[in-house]
C-alpha cells in the first residue's frame, strides 16, 4: 500500500464511441484499478458528479480515500479545477485537543489550533468523568459537548478553505476519549474486568459525527489495547516507527500516567504506571503547562550558584513547567542545594530557602522578577513527589527491560514523548536518575508523539496495516502485579540511585564538582 | 458465498474475564469471522449497541448482510428479542412499480403493493421523461419524485412492522429508471453514443436516498449493461437461472420493447427490438392493462364459431389485455376470420363485424354483454399491428439464433417474462407464429422476472458474483443494424409464416381444421 491515504490522480481516459459504450462510471473504474491495483468503491454522490467533470475532453482529477479495505473514490474535479486537498490529524487529549490541518498535496502540515478538552467540566480527571458517565444520557452529554466543540474548532481552523477540500480525518485519544467521542459504552471499561466497548474501529465517515468537510470525508479513529492502552500511545508507536525497526526501542510517553513501550518490528512489550503529574508540573503550587512565561530552562552554577531561568517566549516568568521541574531538581542537586535524599540544604544558600505555609521552600525567581509580583518556588515536599515520580518511572523502565531480558545498552533508541518530549533535557534527566545513563545521543524526541502519529497516519496508508500489527504484536505488561517493582523502586528513590555504578556518567559529574 | 444477503447468527461468546481483555467489538467480530469467513465491518450504531445487548449472558443475534465486497453487521439483538428480519424487492418498472417484502427468517414473500410509475404525468413514454430530464433541477424533480413516492408506498407496504427490521433493498429497472432513482446523468443516455452514467452501482445504504428502514439498510440497485440493456433484464436473468445452466436457454421479456437473450453459463448474447407495444394491447382502442375485467382468453369454435372469452376476476369485459389479443387473432385464425395476410374474412360472420369511425372492425363482446355497455372490438389495422409486432419478435428469435449458429431446436427452455409473462398462451402464441413451433413443456413462465430477480438476489449473496458474471458474459447484439432482419421479417408478417414448414404443428392443425 504506497502513498498517503488520499491521493489525486490525474487522468486522461479515453473518450466514448459507438465501439466503446462503457458507462462513465466502468471507465473512470477501470482506469483507477490500474492505477491503484484494485477497483474502488464509488460513492452516490461521486456518481452524481462523474458524467459532468467528464465531459467534454475525459480528463479529471480523481480524488481516492482508502478505508482500510477499499479505496472509495470521494471526489471528481476538473483538471483545472483548483482546490486544496486536506486530513486532519487530532491528538484528543483528555486535557488539551491539537488539530492538525494537514495537505495531502504539498505532504505538510499547513494550520494548526489546540484547545482545552471540552469535557474538563465535569471532572477534570478521567476517573470522574467516567463516573458521570455512567448514565447513558450524560455519556450522550459528554459525546455531545465534545463532537460539537470538535466541529466548532475544525470550523475556525479551516477558516474560508472549503469544505469540500476536507476528506479524511485521523483521531487518536486514549480509550476513554475514543469512547466518548463515539458515544461507545464506557461503564466496563473501568470496573473489573475493564473492558472496552470497541478496539478496533472500522473507518466512518466524518458526517456520522456531525463533523464538517467534504460529505464523504472519511474518519479514522485509532483503535486501542484495552482500558489502558489507548490510541494515543499507538499513534505514538507509529509516529517513533519503533515498530518497523530491527534494533530494539523504547518510547516513553509521559503525560498524566507515564506509558512505556520497548520492542521492535517482532515484538512490543508496554506498561503503565502513575509517574506522571509531578513530572508534568502539575502537582506544584507554582507549576503551569508549557506556555509563553513557563519556566522551561534552569542553571544554577556549581560554584557561584549563581542562578538562571530560561522561559518560552522569553517572557517574564509565571511558573514552571515539566521540563524546568527537571532542570531544577538536577541543578540543584549539582550545587548541592539539594542531598541525595531528596532534602533540601538551606545553609548552602540561606537568602534563597524561606518557610511558606509552614514548609521548607526554595525561591527559584525572587517576587521582583516575576510576571505576576509572587515568587516562583519549589517545596521540598513537592520536589519529594516529584523524586518519587522519576524513580517510578526509572523502575517502570528497569522492569520492563529486565521482563524481557534486556539491558539498557541493548536500547538503539529512547523516544521521549508527551506534552514535554519537545523540551526535555534527557541530560538533566539522567542526572536526577529518571531516565538511564546512556549515551546522550539515543534519546530523540518525538514532540507531541500522539498528533504525529496521527499525520504519520495520513501520511501512509499502509499504516492500518500497520496498526493490526502493532496490535497483533503488543503485550501489555500489569506493572501493579510485579513484586520487584516495589523493591527497585527503593534505589530509584535517591537522586539518582542508591547504586551510583547504574549512573556512571553522574557519578563522574558528581566527583568533579 | 452462501446463504441470503442478510443472515441472522445466534452466537454465544465467551465471557470477558481478567485473562481474555478482548473489547465487546473485537469478541463478537472475531466470532462472526469464524462463521462468515471473513471480519464484517461493524457500523458505529452497532458499536454502540452492542455492549449492552451483550450483557449479561453475552449470547446474542447477530444480523449481517453482505454488500458485495464485505460483510456488515447491521443490528444486534438480545437472543429472546423478535423482530422479522425483512429485503424489499422491487421492480421500477417505467409504467408500474411493484413492492415485494421478502422475510429473510421465513424466506419467503410476505407482501406486495404495486402502483403507478409517479413519473408517468411527465411522459408516458420513456423518451419524453429523458427529454424533460435534460435540465439538471427537472432531473432532480423526476428523481425526487420517484423517491418520494417509493418511500411513502414502502411505509404503506411495512404498515405496523418496525423500519428497524428492513435491512435491504434490491432495486431494478431499466437503465433510464435506475438513473432516475439515483439523480444520475441521463443526457447521454439517448444521444449517440449512448452512455449511460454508470453501469454499476456499489451497494449504498438506503437512507442515502432517503428511503425508510433500519439506519443502517443497505441498498443495491441492479447494474445495467447499456442505455438499452437494463437492470430488469439482468434480474431476469438471474431469475431465470440461464446464466448457471449447461444447457441453451432463451429468455423472452415483452414489456414495451421486446428484449431477448440466449446463452447458458458460458455466454449470453442479447438484444432487443421495437416489438412490444401492440403484443400488450397497448395500441388497441380496446386494449388494456392485465386487471380485473380484462380478457385475457378467447376462445372460438371453428366450426360453430362460437366465442368464448375470459376475463381476469371474472368480472364483466371492459377490455382485452396483452394474452387476449394473442389468443384473440390465434383464434380468429384458425376459426377462418382472419386470413393468413391479416385480412379480415367479414363474410363469415357478417354479425360480429362492422364499420367503426371507416374501419373494419371485428366485435369481439357486443356492447350489451361489457362492464360499460360499449362493444369490445378490433379493427383490421390494429391486428396488422399486432402482427408487424409479433413477426418482429419472431425475427427477433431466428437472427439471435442464428448470429450464434443455432436452431430453435437446440434450446431448452424459452423462458417468458414480462408483464403478461404469467398468462400467456404458448400455444396460441406458437399458432400466431409468435413463438417457435417447439414442444410447448420448453416454455416456462417467468411471471413478473423483473421481480422475482430482485427476490433471487435477496435470496442468495452469490447473486454480486453472478451479476458480474452475467454482465462479463453478456454481448449486445445491435438488431437495428442487422441486414438479414428486414429479409426475415417479410415472411414473419404472415400467419403463422410464409414457411409453414416452420410450423409443423400448427400446419397439421390447419390441414384439420
Amino acid at each position: 500500500m504506497e502513498g498517503a491515504v488520499v491521493r489525486e490522480l490525474n487522468l486522461e481516459l479515453p473518450p466514448p464511441s459507438l465501439e466503446d459504450q462503457r458507462a462513465d462510471e466502468a471507465r473512470l473504474r477501470q482506469e483507477l484499478a490500474s492505477h491503484l491495483g484494485k477497483e474502488p468503491v464509488i460513492p452516490l454522490s461521486t456518481l452524481q458528479k462523474v458524467s459532468e467533470v467528464l465531459r467534454p475532453d475525459f480528463r479529471l482529477k480523481a480524488r481516492v480515500a482508502y478505508d482500510g479495505r477499499d479505496f472509495r473514490l470521494l471526489d471528481v474535479l476538473r483538471p483545472d479545477e483548483d482546490l486544496p486537498c486536506l486530513g486532519l490529524g487530532i491528538d484528543l487529549g483528555s486535557t488539551g485537543v491539537v488539530l492538525y490541518l494537514y495537505d495531502f498535496l504539498k505532504g505538510e502540515v499547513i494550520r494548526r489550533r489546540s484547545f482545552k478538552n471540552p469535557q474538563i467540566p465535569y471532572g477534570e480527571d478521567i476517573l470522574t468523568r467516567l463516573h458521570y458517565a455512567d448514565k447513558p444520557e450524560r455519556r450522550r452529554e459528554l459525546h455531545r459537548i465534545t463532537v460539537t466543540t470538535l466541529a466548532q474548532e475544525v470550523r475556525k481552523l479551516l477558516g474560508r478553505l472549503p469544505r469540500r477540500a476536507l476528506l479524511y480525518y485521523a483521531i487518536c485519544g486514549n480509550t476513554t476519549m475514543s469512547h466518548f467521542l463515539l458515544n461507545l459504552e464506557t461503564r466496563h471499561l473501568y470496573r473489573e474486568p475493564y473492558i472496552p466497548a470497541a478496539s478496533w474501529i472500522d473507518t466512518l465517515r466524518a458526517r456520522e459525527l456531525g463533523l464538517p468537510g467534504h460529505e464523504e470525508a472519511l474518519l479514522f479513529v485509532f483503535p486501542n489495547r484495552g482500558s489502558y492502552f489507548g490510541g494515543d500511545l499507538l499513534a505514538g508507536i507509529l509516529a517513533s516507527g519503533m515498530h518497523k525497526r530491527e534494533e530494539i526501542s523504547i518510547l516513553i510517553d509521559v503525560g498524566t500516567n507515564a506509558e512505556v513501550v520497548v520492542g521492535n518490528r517482532e515484538f512490543l512489550l508496554a506498561t503503565a504506571g502513575a509517574a506522571g503529574p509531578a513530572l508534568e508540573g502539575g502537582i506544584l503550587r507554582c507549576g503551569m503547562q508549557a506556555a509563553p512565561g513557563a519556566i522551561e530552562r534552569v542553571r544554577i552554577d556549581p560554584q557561584t550558584l549563581k542562578i538562571e531561568v530560561q522561559t518560552i517566549g522569553q517572557e517574564p516568568p509565571r511558573g514552571i513547567c515539566g521540563s524546568g521541574v527537571i532542570d531544577l531538581l538536577a541543578q540543584m542537586f549539582m550545587a548541592g542545594l539539594i542531598d541525595q535524599r531528596g532534602k533540601f540544604v538551606p545553609e548552602r544558600l540561606p537568602e534563597r530557602f524561606r518557610r511558606i505555609d509552614g514548609e521548607l521552600a526554595f525561591i527559584l525567581v525572587p517576587e521582583e522578577e516575576t510576571a505576576h509580583g509572587k515568587p516562583i518556588y519549589v517545596t521540598e515536599g513537592e520536589m519529594k513527589s516529584v523524586i518519587r515520580s522519576k524513580g517510578a518511572m526509572y523502575t517502570i523502565l528497569t522492569v520492563l527491560c529486565q521482563s524481557v531480558g534486556l539491558s539498557f545498552d541493548d536500547i538503539a533508541h529512547f523516544f521521549i514523548a508527551g506534552s514535554f518530549g519537545n523540551y526535555i533535557d534527557p541530560e538533566m534527566a539522567i542526572t536526577i536518575g529518571m531516565l538511564p545513563d546512556v549515551p546522550l545521543e539515543r534519546f530523540v524526541p518525538l514532540g507531541n508523539a500522539a498528533g504525529e502519529g496521527t499525520i504519520a497516519f495520513l501520511r501512509d496508508a499502509s499504516s492500518f496495516e500497520e496498526l493490526r500489527r502493532i496490535l497483533e504484536n503488543l503485550t501489555y505488561l500489569e506493572m501493579n502485579v510485579r513484586s520487584e517493582f516495589m523493591n527497585l523502586l527503593t534505589g530509584a528513590l535517591f537522586l539518582p540511585h542508591t547504586d551510583l555504578s547504574l549512573f556512571p556518567n553522574v557519578a563522574r559529574k558528581l566527583g568533579l564538582r
